[in-house]
């Protein structure tokens, strides 16, 4: 018989879960979302992901085993005993989301199973080791520029998630030339500069006028100047912040997915230019940037990985 | 019997290496060194080493049993395997530094024992969580201020080398609000800005009239302005410096060590001051920065963690 994880995705849009078996494959019909936002009660967010769970949890086929639940959230977490304060989620601080979802299995006669939580940047990490851009590799970073930015670290083969969780946000990286105010509290934060959000408003201030990253995409492609430079500079700045990463902790591969790092045909290859050029020493210089390797499924894929792939995490 | 380490710790300016024993405490006698430097040929440096490894032998106690030998050296390194790069002597790129000191051994009648070199910043994190101000701590970044900046991890009770052996180059690690140039290629590292000679350099800049690290120390203890305003601009970049570092792998402690890092009673107090007002999130004010626990036997004491603390290594 098949085992299953159940996989859960929480952001700050959106709470996905599904069903996903140890070959990493979503079962089709068991992936459901809620939305979830930054005005939602606790309670409106709490019913998001006991409803998406239930509703993937109905999916489960006669007579297939689930080992358990695998939790991706937005940061910070507290700890890795399920607890989460994402920042862009007010109603939830030190929320123990891993036992709500340990509730909603016990409900639906599922009670006892392991349930791990983890930041969804690592869930990224292990989904692009797994099955996605960097399988094979042991020293790697997993990245996702969008409306923030985030990351995951996997280093000798093993995650790295840190005494709080929370190791991996390299959208809280500096990055040198820049001193933006961001919303973490700090200056110069990679996700301040290179963002999508961060982009479309800096292109803005410099002539652009539209105001979405899809408007930006298409201005860049079509040779407007300032887009084409705004997609410029916020490559450059993940460049940046990678060849930092890499000077602390001596990276193979990173792989790069999100909306806005399809913001043009070139992104990827920019940014790792970027790395190339910031440089001199080979330690850091020799660090890969490669797309992606994951379809939107990623992030439920790593949360599945929490479960399958044991092997990966410290 | 007493079981000891030869510890080599090989820096720009000297070699040194000496006998420590199993509860880290250097022999009476067994320390020697021999100077480096910038523009030495490398058959002046292999003779440096092999004079300095030598003299350490020959005060082997009889009876006493010699366990291996670990060796410090600064980086960049070429891997875990025993070859050296350092940026500050250009002669040896990709020296093979653990074969001449498996050599010496050899010669010395004692082969065949294993030999494992690591960057110096890793065994000075070693050394503090061993023997210094990290004992008992299992995330925990070492850290030198000094003519360079330069640092170890170790991060779930264990060393993070990376795949080149060059994990822990916070000194390379960007500052926002900077954009100087690095001897490294880049702009804005740590080193660059907060590293003393840099420091000196800034505040002469600003009017400063003095030309070491001595004199700067001297004057801001003094009142004179420019000189306090250069420390605190050190002080602030290594602070910021750090809370990019905890974002990406979230430390709890940073021991920081080196002879800048005397310039000022408060320095260390005034890192510290800076990572907790750079940001809002608790896992990376949660960092605590403290001042290095390690005499001036610290870089040889990591060496020799090398081999008698290789529960710790990765």
């Amino acid at each position: 018989m098949t085992d299953y994880a159940l996989a859960v995705d929480l952001g700050g849009t959106k709470v996905e879960a599904a069903l996903v078996d140890a070959a990493g494959s979503v079962l089709t019909g068991s992936r459901h979302r809620r939305p979830t936002g930054s005005s939602a009660t606790s309670e409106q967010l709490a019913a998001a992901v006991t409803d998406a769970v239930r509703d993937a949890l109905a999916a489960l086929p006669a007579g297939a085993t689930l080992r358990g639940a695998g939790i991706g959230s937005a940061g910070p977490i507290a700890g890795t005993t399920g607890d989460v304060s994402p920042l862009n989620l007010p109603a939830w601080r030190s929320y123990p989301l891993g036992g709500l979802v340990a509730e909603t299995l016990t409900s639906a006669g599922l009670g006892g199973l392991p349930v791990t939580l983890r930041m969804d940047g690592i869930c990224i990490a292990l989904a692009e080791v797994w099955l996605g851009a960097a399988q094979g590799e042991t020293n790697v970073m997993g990245m996702i520029v969008s409306t923030g930015v985030g990351g995951g670290l996997i280093l000798g083969g093993r995650v790295v998630a840190g005494p709080t969780g929370n190791a991996g946000h390299i959208g809280h990286v500096a990055v040198a030339g820049h001193d933006d105010r961001c919303a973490c509290g700090a200056r110069g934060c990679l996700e301040a500069i290179a963002s999508g959000p961060r982009t479309v408003a800096w292109a803005r201030e410099h002539g652009f006028g539209g105001t979405t990253g899809e408007e930006l995409a298409a201005a860049a492609a079509a040779g407007d100047d300032v887009a084409r430079r705004a997609v410029q500079r916020s490559a450059a700045a993940v460049g940046r912040a990678i060849a930092s990463a890499s000077a602390l902790v001596d990276l193979d591969v990173v792989a790069i997915g999100g909306g806005f790092s399809h913001v043009s045909d070139d992104y990827i290859a920019l940014v790792g230019a970027a790395v190339a050029e910031h440089s001199d020493f080979s330690f850091v210089t020799k660090t890969r940037v490669v797309a992606s390797g994951l379809s939107g499924e990623g992030p439920l894929i790593g949360a599945a990985a929490l479960v399958h792939r044991t092997d990966l995490i410290g």
